[in-house]
Order: structure tokens, then C-alpha cells, then sequence
């Protein structure tokens, strides 16, 4: 089976263009099979490409200049999805001349692209950007919607439900991924109608690939008892960056208490290797790749900031769920589910 | 001056009577003017004083044999609130016989029987749970609301960030301490309409006593850079939650790795002073006493699991709001703001 082409914004992210390629080279190391489509300013790319050659071999340059700024709005940058480089990976997708889309710039104006240029799938009526956490268990642990979608409804949060039940399963390797929403709380009356509803419909629902048990609360999320946490945009984005604040501020008074006394710095040397697994577990390029579920084609998101090693974990998660069919396994899911059974469900 | 007593809810919590006792002995070494009114079983109340001389002869024992169970429905504990010791203590405040009560029961429960008893204060629709965070700067952050109020309006969120500034007051000594609501990101047009209303409104107000700059992301709570975060009690909650489950996955990630090798574990026995500062930075006991605000009367809610230090923070807080009074600060900000003042500025 031939895979389809992984579509690289170059220019996108606050380092350029070189960290990208870097990323994507590193990232075929892994997943070999892949051919890539390289977006962007062609001699600066092919500059990079010089120390890469297994990537240049496997790549096509889509030559443009025009890039979609970090704080440029959503609307404006639209009008220009024809001619910047984030614009053009995402049309790749829905020409079917990719795959997959990966991009470090603008979230508002990826998603603003991706929505208009691939569209929802059938079935699903807005698409929400997850990632996957880290975990005290085997397996990261998968947040949506994570900022997409500031306001949802019970329907919107029931088909994050399955678009993350599937991403998990490919994750995972777990048939019945553990499902739960998040809430303040895991009695049956607590939090919102919406979450109520949902929480009600999916109980109800037959031949949904997953297990899902009610509610969970924010201060699980990171134990790796469940695989999906599910939620509206304004809940998940508070509570992945309240986890990524409580993780900084830990590490950060653990170095001011361990360079507070000549005891601490040497007990802090012997034990170098201890705090570098900490430093790998929350290193945020290990989890990079935030993914808009429920478009037709796959599109990641990595974060701006990240480097080259960031970058391949984007491009990853890109190649996996194109080796794996994602978007198929959605499609299917949805159908087996059917429309009835939800609505009968309430 | 004479200050009021404070009303203990002797019965509350996990671990029972000794516990509040031996905290409630331990808080009035540090505020020895205050005299206790403690509520519940007076024999095992008498055996625990008998190692607290300091604390015996400042107290009245109100017996009580009814408890408020951990799992019971605020509704159903509000009609034994003239036997239990949470509602004795409660009603103790409503009767003027105290000027605060400090429980470690039911949260549900101290709620709905504190807002019954003491009413919300002038001005104010509703009461807010507020609580101190630990940060990298000089001071605590105060967060509220942390679910009092699922879901909450715009003149919700403004009376709420009064309450928060004047409680921040006192904590910080600061005239105008800095209060941020929580969202989603920092430009103007982000999160809900209550969010761009609320802000819209403390822009524009005139006369409150805080430096009101906007929006803050949850990852920035623990910097130190802000005194006050006011939410709606269902994001407030996923935050604090989030930050705590966090907190403890980042120091459970460390307790493993440096016990995963003999190096690590040599480093770790030099370096414990270090570890023993992180501990107590953590450690949510030197944080415990969560508030009511916005009732006329104060309300402490002590953690239903705290330690001995734990509850004598938490009766601090209670001592500390009486001897700075306030509610009467909170009047007199709702009275210097004015009604109109807000109405017209939106």
C-alpha cells in the first residue's frame, strides 16, 4: 500500500524554517515510508535539505514567499490561504496531494484553514484540536477539545467522545479505550446540562468502541487511569494550561531548592540522571503534536516554540494516523453509532 | 477592641475531633487575643483539650452529637442544621455569638447552611469560594470562584473580583492588589460574553480599590505576577484541581525517578533539604482554609483530610479576616463603587 504524502508548513512556528526540516528529517528516520511535500521559501528549504539528504530524496518544495503571521486574525489570514505556505499545505490535503498537513504557525488561522478547505466529516458537526499528556501509566493520555470550540452543546460533546476514542485506540492498542468527561465533580448531578446530557447519552449508546464511566475530575487527568479526557474548548484549554503552569512552577522551585545551598548542589549533580527522566517526562516537545479531529484529512498542530526534536514528535503523530487511517476510523464509528441511537438515547 | 470568637465545627472532616482540636490550639498560640466556641460531643471535645491548657481556658463547648455526613445532599442536611455541629457553628455566627465559624465537613453542605444563616451581604447576588494558591513570587494568589457557582454572569464575576481584591488586601498589604479574570488567552475578544462583559465593566469602573489589567491563562496562576484570579466556579475548580493533580504528578514522577537507581538515591538523601523546601511549598496544609466570601459572617472550610497544621492555618485565615474585618471592608467596597457606576459603564 502506498501512504500518502505528509504536507510540511516550513515557514510556520517562531524559529523557521530550518528547525522544521530538521523535525521532518528526523522524523522519516522513523516512519521511512513517508514522502514528504515541503512548503515554502524553495532556496532557504533547499539550504536546510543540504544535511539532510535522506529527506531532500523523499521530498517535493512547493516554492512560495507569503506567510500567515503569529498574531495575524483568523479572518485575515483566509484571504490569503492560496498563497501562504500554511494555506498551501492545507490545500495539498484537499487535493489529495497529501495526507496529512504539519504546521508550527497560528492556530486561529490553521483551524480558520483547515475547516473552510477540508471540511467536517459527515456526521460531525465541529472539529476539536486534542493532544496527548503525559501519564503516571503505560500511555499518554488524550485531551479535547482543547481550545477550538469555546462554548459546546451535549451533541458537540459526544463526538469528541468518539473522534478521541478512536485517535486513543490507534495510541493505545486498547479496543475499548477508558472514556471520561471532565467536571468538578463525579456525582451524576454535577456540573453543566450539557455535560449531563452527554454523560446520559453515552451511557445509553450501543456499539461505541470505548469504555466510558461518567466524569472525571482535573486533578486525574495525569494519573493514567483513563485514555480520553472529553471537554468543551474553554474547560480543556484551562486545564492543560493549568498542568503545564503547576509543572513549570514545580520544576522551577525544585531548581531554586536545589541551588540554595552547596548540599543541595551537589546532592542535585549526583543525581543528574534522576532529574533528566523528570526533565524528558514533562519536556513539552515529547507530547508535541496537537491534532484537528474530525476534519477530512489530518492536520497537526506544533507548538511554535518547539524544536527540531518537537517537530519529529509532530510529524509523528502525522505519519501514525495516516498509517492507521484515523480519519477512516472516525467515519466508521460514526456510522456504526448511526444518529438514531444518540437521539433515542436522551 | 475586643474581637470575636471563632466557632469550630469540632466534628467535620475526615480524621474527627482531635485533629480540629489540636489545630485550633495550635492557631491561637499565634492569635492569642481570640476566644473559641467549640461545637460537638463534649466528652471526646474535654479528652482532646486536656493536652491544650492555652486553648481550654479560651473556650465554651456548645454540645452537639449530630454530624453532617461527608456524602450527604446539601438539601438534606440543611433541615438538621439546628442539631449539627456544622449548623450550630454556622447558626453561632448568625446569632453574633461568633464572628466566624471553621469546618472540615461537607463543602455542599457548609454552602447552602452558611448562605441560609448569614445571607449574602448587601450588593452582593452571590457568595464565592475562595482560596490562597502557592507562587513564585512574595505573596499567595487568591482564587475565585472555585465552585460555588457552576455557572456565573458578568455582574457575578465583577462582585467576585471586588471580594477577591479586598480579601488580597490583607494577604498582600497591597492598596491595589493585581486582579486578572481567568480565559483562555489574553486579547480582548477571547472566551465567553460574560468574560468580554466583566472585563468591559472593571475597565471602566471608578474608584475600586485593585489594578484590574485584563485576562490571565491558567498557566500563568502560579507565577506571582497577579494577587487575584476570578472565574466562574466550574473553570476555578478544573484550574485548582488541575494545578493540584499536577503538583502531585510532578513530585510522584520525581519520588520514582530518584529511587530508580543507588546514584539517584544518594543524591536525593544529600540534596533533602531541597526536597523538604518543595515539600513545603506544596504541601496543600499550609494552604488550607478555603472562604466563603460575600456572607454576612465568615466562613472557613478547612480540607476534609488536612492535618493538625492543616486546620490551624485554616482557623488563622478565620482569626486574620476578623482581625482586619473583612466583611466590612467588602461593604464598604460594594458602597464606594455604587451600583450606577457599574450598570453604566458596559
Amino acid at each position: 500500500m502506498s501512504l500518502p504524502r505528509i504536507a510540511i508548513d516550513a515557514m510556520g512556528g517562531d524559529v523557521g524554517v530550518r528547525v522544521m526540516i530538521d523535525g521532518a528529517a528526523e522524523a522519516r528516520r522513523h516512519h521511512d515510508r513517508f514522502k514528504f511535500l515541503l512548503v515554502g521559501d524553495e532556496a532557504r528549504i533547499s539550504t536546510a535539505l543540504e544535511s539532510h539528504p535522506n529527506l531532500r530524496e523523499a521530498s517535493e518544495i512547493l516554492h512560495c514567499e507569503d506567510v500567515v503571521g503569529g498574531d495575524e486574525k483568523p479572518t485575515q489570514a483566509l484571504r490569503r490561504a492560496k498563497t501562504t505556505s500554511m494555506g498551501l499545505a492545507v490545500n495539498a490535503v484537499k487535493r489529495g496531494d497529501a495526507g496529512a498537513a504539519v504546521s508550527a504557525g497560528n492556530t486561529g488561522a490553521l483551524m480558520a484553514m483547515s475547516k473552510l478547505a477540508l471540511r467536517t466529516m459527515p456526521g460531525i458537526d465541529r472539529p476539536a484540536l486534542a493532544a496527548l499528556l503525559p501519564t503516571l501509566g503505560e500511555n499518554d493520555v488524550i485531551m479535547l477539545d482543547l481550545g477550538a470550540n469555546t462554548e459546546c452543546d451535549a451533541r458537540n460533546l459526544v463526538q469528541f467522545a468518539i473522534m478521541g476514542a478512536a485517535y486513543s485506540r490507534i495510541v493505545t492498542g486498547r479496543e475499548a479505550p477508558r472514556v471520561r468527561l471532565l467536571n468538578i465533580g463525579t456525582e451524576e448531578m454535577k456540573g453543566t446540562d450539557q455535560l449531563q446530557v452527554a454523560a446520559a447519552q453515552l451511557r445509553a449508546a450501543t456499539g461505541l468502541a470505548m469504555s466510558f464511566d461518567g466524569y472525571i475530575e482535573a486533578d486525574k487527568i495525569n494519573r493514567g487511569e483513563v485514555d480520553v479526557v472529553v471537554s468543551d474548548g474553554f474547560s480543556g484549554n484551562i486545564a492543560l494550561k493549568a498542568i503545564e503552569g503547576a509543572a513549570r512552577f514545580v520544576t522551577d522551585l525544585l531548581r531554586n531548592a536545589f541551588t540554595s545551598s552547596l548540599r543541595s548542589k551537589i546532592g542535585f549533580l549526583v543525581s543528574r540522571p534522576a532529574t533528566e527522566l523528570l526533565k524528558h517526562h514533562l519536556d513539552p516537545n515529547n507530547h508535541n503534536g496537537a491534532v484537528f479531529l474530525g476534519l477530512n484529512g489530518v492536520v497537526v498542530k506544533s507548538h511554535g516554540s518547539a524544536t527540531a526534536g518537537g517537530v519529529a514528535n509532530a510529524v509523528m503523530v502525522a505519519a501514525r494516523l495516516l498509517e492507521e487511517d484515523l480519519t477512516q476510523r472516525i467515519a466508521a464509528d460514526m456510522a456504526a453509532l448511526g444518529e438514531d441511537r444518540l437521539r433515542d438515547s436522551k
